[in-house]
């Protein structure tokens, strides 16, 4: 049995050049219209350079944009779940037949060139409804969209940058090509992505451990690239995830890397965008849990769960590998799920990552049936420096 | 989505006769030949009478037994592990043509009556070193085979009993027919069975409790019927299983049924036989742990899931849920299997039934890590009750 076919059945396309080609599309840009990006743009251009948006070949037109508003389809019929759009103002003076210089000051300056198509205008309303079933400018998905200049504009995209990425990330930073290579490489064709950007803890670590006794392996799949102001840094992030995976883990169960898309807080509608480009990363299941890419109140535990099954058959070769809510039972004696466990709230240890990282930074010490010792202890550190009056 | 589909991908074929026709039947049955058939023969009447081995109509011919036997396939090409066959001897004096009464003493007398279109001999060596992957008469399955008569019969089958089961398990007892409504009934599609003729200890639980975590859910199917001298009795291993499923598992999760068939030990053949007998009952999967249907040392611990990898894709629809060695480590603080477990030895606890049966049977008290305190009771319970001598 071979990997899982990259979305819509074809070959990854990678819409990144390199060597020479790359040279000369740096060079041919300067000529072109620039048009500045924000950064969820800017690293929606690496997704596509990489070929994590396989088989997309640039941002969305608007039949396509509607379609995968509305319907979750492209004009082509092929599913696709949530827009990957591009904006600009009437200052930024672009027209069909240009072809633009995408530049993101953030990730380092020239990002992707575009040859336009299409301007159009959307409705946002609309586009926020559908995809994130709410318009309310605090959700941080809908506020990106809000703050969308007037004109979405399409057309072919050709990346030249991933943004530092490699350098800043090293090996932790993988190419779908990479990431099937390697599966191919360890003999896997059953692999389940786990979608992280947190620290691991036990709850974490029993999903994981599931889809390690089910599948051939796992891909703990962190985001990586900019983060919101009081997030745990990555490089903290990514000692915690380690120390978790070399302390509890069996080698070559389970494969860590990193991948550049920014969160949209879209729940159910990012559980499936995760899902199409786990898909392109070689990965046959994701595991989804409670409140998947969900923020606040805006979706139900376990709607991003749900709405996989609602999809046609032949929408996505994925499947969700989905578990309910975990936690420690001390009549159960170990992790256990709502699905598992069949004794009361009593016996279970109910905590969030959030509340463990208070718990650190007040200096205080989580319960060991929540989170590893070695985990805490790179936790503890971070917060340690943070300010000199934590005392553990 | 639904149920997998019986195998061969028709109906069940259920060959029980019922209401007036299996009266019809017993009546004509008196004039028939009678030929005694032994515990595994009648066992297989009743699988074959409640459609367990769908899509058979009795017992096999010469080119169905030797398809099976080397190839795995009967002769219209549908895969099949292990033969299914029923033998008589000279004395018996039946011949191709005969209708014959098929009585078991050991289950009430009548059991099936068989319209006899062939007689054969086989190469009973032949079929042990295919089928057991050894000819040594302390192998219990070969012992059986070469205590077979000298001819094989062949021919469709009509069953009039079922040889006491329901009577004597109630509830316990289905038929695929009734495991199939039952599971249409709790809404699931991907059921897994569970095989057992034991007590369920706490890496039992840890292997249901994985399927129940990744399938809609599981079914706890266990053999009934006679007992091997030192068994516990059916009784107390259904008193000790419910302890377990009362006390761990979340309603509506789990089902425990039992199936009439006789074990034969035949390792990775019988696991087979087990996946084509579970599709029948329903189930999408079969948990195949360590040493499924294994006896002495006679396979590898893992060849019962090894060989499904070796099957022509179609063979079966049900798939293998394969969990190595699973056990209780300390430094995990819970369950854990070989997969899952970076650690060493010295923090596993690995222990067998048999081991925690010698315990309870002298006096001990077997670590809880092992098996859950109720389930432990029930079984201390017996024991006591076997000699007044245990002090516990």
């Amino acid at each position: 049995m071979g990997l899982v076919l990259p979305h819509g059945g074809g070959e990854l396309k990678p819409l990144l050049l390199e060597g020479e080609a790359r040279q000369e599309k740096i060079g041919q840009a300067r000529g072109y219209k620039t048009l500045e990006i924000t950064s969820r743009e800017a690293r929606d251009c690496f997704m596509l350079g990489i070929g994590a948006f396989t088989p997309l070949t640039g941002f969305m037109g608007r039949a396509d944009w509607h379609g995968v508003c509305s319907e979750m389809r492209l004009d082509s019929g092929l599913f696709w779940p949530m827009p990957i759009t591009v904006s600009c103002g009437d200052a930024d003076g672009i027209e069909p037949g240009d072809k633009v210089a995408l530049v993101s000051p953030e990730y380092g300056g020239l990002v992707a060139t575009m040859d336009v198509r299409e301007k159009y205008q959307i409705d946002k309303q609309l586009e926020c409804l559908h995809v994130f079933s709410t318009d309310e400018a605090v959700h941080p998905g809908v506020a990106k969209v809000m703050a969308q200049k007037k004109w979405n504009l399409a057309g072919p995209v050709s990346v030249v940058s991933e943004g530092g990425f490699p350098e800043e990330y090293g090996q932790l930073y993988a190419r779908p090509a990479q990431t099937r290579a390697l599966f191919q490489q360890m003999g896997w064709s059953r692999v389940a992505a786990f979608q992280t950007n947190n620290p691991m803890h036990r709850s974490h670590e029993y999903l994981v451990k599931i889809a390690v006794e089910v599948m051939d392996g796992v891909l703990v799949h962190q985001e990586l690239g900019r983060l919101k102001a009081g997030d745990i840094p990555i490089q903290v992030r990514v000692r915690a995830i380690n120390a978790l995976l070399d302390n509890y883990f069996v080698r070559g169960t389970v494969v860590s890397k990193g991948y550049p898309m920014e969160m949209r807080h879209g729940g159910p509608r990012e559980a499936l965008l995760h899902a199409v480009f786990r898909q392109n990363f070689g990965c046959s299941h994701l595991i989804v849990g409670r409140d998947h890419a969900g923020v606040g109140d805006y979706y139900g535990p376990f709607d991003a769960q749900k709405i996989f099954q609602t999809l046609p058959e032949g929408s996505l070769e994925l499947r969700p590998l989905t578990i309910d809510w975990t936690f420690y039972c001390d009549k159960c004696e170990g992790m256990a799920s709502m699905k598992t466990c069949p004794h009361g709230k009593e016996h279970r240890l109910l905590l969030s990552g959030t509340m463990v990282c208070k718990t650190l930074s007040e200096g205080g010490e989580p319960p060991r049936e929540f989170s590893r010792p070695e985990v805490l202890e790179v936790l503890r550190d971070y917060y340690q420096s943070l300010d000199g009056k934590v005392d553990i």
